[in-house]
């Protein structure tokens, strides 16, 4: 793999980097940029994101010395030229592989993925915790968070931005400003920023900013004190200084993050100062490969392509239960001039972008911010209106308190849509949307559903549009959303389950078991049932429907009827819908009644294609077939 | 009670504010204030922040309408006089009193009540929905939210000013600037508050900012467009805008929040507004009640005093957890000097204040920012200090995403603090910290335990900071911690409980049933457990110790030993204690033991006196001895 990256390879650690002369150090960016491009064509990941932080990345670690220095990266999704430059160019083909690196930071796999993260917003309080730890060791090491512009508008960026200028300890905080995270970007910040940005041209400024920063003759102490009146005025030459400023940051920006020379110029001299510095440097998403710069939002997280004719593959197959959800709103919208839809951040992910077109007035976009995404729903809630709040399974975590405190305490009608609930794959830990049934359930009033199919999906959330006595959520998996199951469909009512029965085939006879599955697990336990039928082995399915409340008084009759259960969910088993069967039977006398749980693991699931990890946990056909053998072959307890 | 409350003792809406000549205003006020004094003296409550918003209630409710209008407070410790003006008068002496009128606001409390909170941060969220679906109905009602600055400074409230600055839409947001919550501010948005109030005297800008409100010939629209480089300026009159105004607020202030005519020509103009308006009101803890002026900290929330003599009682009795907390984490970090502690605006609540005056440069409180306060914990660990992060179990919800996605993912060693786990009484259902060992045990790595008693307390806190494998929590709860067990103490080990056995006088013989009791729970236990044994049963207690990980060994043989067993927790029984040793057990083929699980009722839990809320949730030894009479009284199903 050298001999297209002739000086990457040749870097293990980057403080290698210091070997290089800074005309060197813009062919090491061409060599992460055509490695990028060489090897997410391959693997697939993302790609737009990264492609926008080459220079910063090059700079940066060339200016400062890691380690000991440190750099917390917000969101490892613009982290792969910081993968680059710390030596793992030879295991990059590995990308996001089951086994192989992860697309985003991990402590464990390198002692310079200082901080991993997956949610955003958290870079800065991370940098503020490593350059506490190191005032309180008295080591002298210098400190870095890069966020980006859709991040730094997230409340956790905020408080950690308001305690750094408070503690005025030597940090820097560098913002990657591409104008969109994902999609674009939304919130007053966002058009504050576009000021910053207008002031002067961002080519000429970044001259400026080059040439005022070598005029200093010393650095440190004096480029510090004389920022807030002199630099920093001189680099955003209005009167007064910036919101950052206003919060105890000197400020420098914006400059041009693809000016290699300016870069290393600014991060040299920024190193030297010893109070929090703000740095904000102007990328574009995409940056060197043409149709990726044209349309960021589509070549943001991509499959493996062909990067010499430069086109995505067409997507085949099945519609995603996204899409399916995003054409569902459409038609329950129509019908109820009461419905709006909240996205934070994610109109592609959520499938709402379809929505947002044909409903403009009743869209809401509130950015990297599922705190006030749940709260101001609730508001809109208690204002008369019917709000679908549209977030990720793993996200919505960020809003639990709100969830609880905000709409469940209170009792007001929200509808949370949670797509990604199970394991998403590739994503790995982070993104898993694993929790969501345990800490959902455990919130009092709310109550949570998930569908068995795509016409499921539809159908429950056309219920949901209806129910307005409470708060009430739905799950449904990443993934393709096909409908396997039998025709013959019960209605959607509140709290029952839909007792599927025995495959055709298995003979005649009373089931010997039963497998509960919730959601995404139907479709594995009608499989498991059916090659179960050919063997002779009668297992009867129970699609739960309902996590909360549960329909203890059907899984009840199914439990005396069967004599033993199964329960499965893409859920870890701690406080999730297995216990609540448990427990529930158990209060019903039925404590005797072999129950096996098959949930998640209490660990977290690492990444990989999600028919292998499922598997791996158990969460398949095949191992609900073992689990039933198992449970069937064993002596009747309940005799 | 007419007599000292002439005009407030007519007022049983707020629109009937508008009777009343702004001279007469003034007259409400001061029974407003009176009011307080005279019924908080008499049952406790939040004392120094409802005389603090006195005069801004009075003159936001008289220059608006309400109904229709909206006014969303933030916290409703400040939301006293709300209460008085909204008809609450008569039944103000029945204040945080079981069944009496809540402390905080409540939607099921009154109409006028629109919107809940006892966490902080929520209101101009909340207060946004109102707006967003005002707009969507197309009604004009005006939507008022009045948050904190120590609030303001909380993530959410910042997600919430950047979605409004974006909308645009006709909300007012007004800052009781009292320079302090509960105690002193912190983080740099004070700072910069500081710096707006010292700009001009806020005496000689209030009464500016009257003249210029008065000038100003007809309303909205004109003074809308006006502001941004008119009005505002002339008010705060620096060279460019506030960070407020930057973000898209027109800002007004600092005006002085206890001066009733300035206040009623700001809002009566204010109200005209159709754009997102911004009013800074300094207002000052305590206000009209000289002691609680000067030691507003003091005089936060009290219990009953005598109002004549101006003297708060002395407490006795056994020290609180929260004092032992404090004053083990003196000691144990006086042997380690990498320990350090984090609090989230609550020195006093978490006991942190002794701590802070004995390790001030070990001591991080970084304001109403749970978010940050565990990320920024998680960057602690992992640059090698021991953090230990003192919130309330209900206030760590907030950070429920930051303890999984930054402190457990990446296992790091971080210690968590949990007061007020367990019902906490008077402040309700907002603040019952009823949930965190449902939420913390779904999450896989990190361990959770729950001392005993005081001493206990001091013995597992000195454990945790030898504990440096992976994250960590403690609970405990809100009140008086006795040492009321047998001495003969076993040590803290890591996931073992702690066989109390049989109290004395209970005959010979082997115990027929255990109580499994968890924290909090454990005297209540061992009382029931004395007086059972009074009755010849033989009940045997278990300190369990360690929610996660359960010792599930030590359970399986005393459930053997015993043939029943009750567990009993002060948290909701889903995914609590008692659901995961019901799991444990059936997982070791222990299924038909009879289990009768003792835990929070899957509802909110209403406020009241501890002693009464926990018996109605069948908290007690009481309650514990009538289960365990029943399930010793049935067939042996173990026989």
């Amino acid at each position: 793999m050298s001999g297209p990256y002739e000086l990457l390879s040749q870097i293990v650690t980057p403080v290698d980097l210091h070997r290089f002369s800074d005309k060197e150090l813009v062919q090491v960016a061409q060599e992460v940029r055509q490695a990028i491009i060489d090897n997410v064509s391959e693997t697939g990941g993302h790609f737009s994101s990264n492609l926008g932080t080459v220079e910063l990345t090059v700079a940066l670690y060339a200016a400062y010395s890691l380690p000991p220095d440190k750099v917390v990266w917000d969101t490892g999704h613009q982290a792969y030229p910081h993968k680059l430059l710390t030596g793992r160019l030879p295991r990059f083909d590995t990308l996001r592989k089951h086994r192989g690196i992860s697309g985003f930071l991990r402590r464990e796999e390198h002692e310079l993925d200082h901080f991993g993260a997956g949610h955003a917003g958290t870079a800065i309080s991370a940098a503020l915790g490593f350059a506490a730890a190191r005032d309180q060791l008295g080591t002298d090491e210098k400190v870095v968070a890069v966020t980006g512009d859709a991040a730094i508008a997230s409340g956790m960026s905020w408080e950690a931005l308001n305690h750094a200028g408070e503690l005025q300890t030597d940090i820097c905080v560098v913002l990657n400003d591409n104008r969109m995270s994902i999609a674009p970007n939304v919130g007053a910040l966002t058009n504050y920023l576009a000021k910053l940005r207008s002031r002067p041209e961002v080519q000429g400024l970044a001259k400026l900013a080059k040439d005022v920063v070598e005029m200093i003759p010393g650095p440190a102490p004096r480029l510090a004190a004389g920022l807030r009146h002199g630099v920093t005025h001189m680099l955003a030459p209005e009167e007064t200084g910036t919101i950052f400023e206003e919060i105890g940051f000197e400020y420098i920006g914006p400059v041009d993050g693809h000016d290699l020379p300016t870069l290393l110029a600014v991060f040299r001299n920024v190193r030297e100062a010893k109070v929090p510095m703000f740095v904000h440097a102007i990328t574009v998403k995409g940056k060197g490969y043409e149709v990726a710069e044209e349309d960021s939002r589509k070549w943001h997280g991509v499959v493996p392509f062909d990067k010499t004719a430069c086109e995505l593959p067409k997507k085949g197959g099945a519609p995603a239960y996204t899409q399916v959800f995003g054409e569902a709103m459409i038609e329950v919208a129509a019908e109820d001039p009461k419905i709006v839809a909240i996205t934070a951040a994610m109109p592609d992910g959520t499938g709402l972008t379809s929505f947002a077109k044909e409903f403009p007035d009743r869209y809401y976009d509130v950015g990297i911010a599922e705190q006030h995404a749940v709260t101001f729903a609730a508001g809109l809630a208690a204002g008369g209106i019917k709000p679908f709040c549209a977030i990720y399974s793993t996200f919505l975590q960020r809003s639990f308190d709100q969830v609880l405190h905000d709409v469940c305490i209170q009792n007001l009608p929200v509808r949370f849509v949670m797509d990604r609930a199970g394991l998403v794959g590739d994503d790995g830990p982070t993104h898993h949307g694993a929790f969501d049934v345990s800490y959902l359930s455990l919130i009092p009033n709310i109550a949570l559903c998930a569908p068995r199919d795509a016409t499921e999906l539809r159908e429950m959330l056309r219920f949901m549009a209806g129910h307005s006595s409470g708060p009430i959520a739905m799950r449904y998996p990443r993934g393709a959303a096909q409908d396997v199951l039998p025709e013959g469909r019960t209605p959607i009512r509140f709290g029952q389950a839909e007792v599927l029965g025995v495959p055709p085939g298995g003979g005649d006879g009373k089931p010997t078991i039963a497998i509960i599955a919730l959601g995404s697990m139907v479709s594995e336990a009608w499989r498991a049932a059916q090659s179960l039928a050919e063997e002779g082995v009668r297992a009867s399915v129970v699609n739960a429907r309902w996590a909360k409340p549960l329909d203890a008084e059907t899984l009840a009759r199914v439990a005396e009827e069967c004599g033993s259960l199964v329960t499965v969910e893409e859920n870890v088993r701690i406080g999730g819908f297995g216990q609540q069967v448990r427990d529930a039977l158990a209060e019903r006398g039925l404590g005797k009644v072999p129950i096996e749980i098959v949930a998640l693991p209490d660990e977290f699931v690492e990444h990989g294609a999600q028919p292998i990890i499922r598997e791996e946990c158990g969460l398949s056909a095949d191992a609900l077939v073992r689990v039933c053998r198992r449970l069937t072959a064993g002596p009747k307890h309940l005799a």
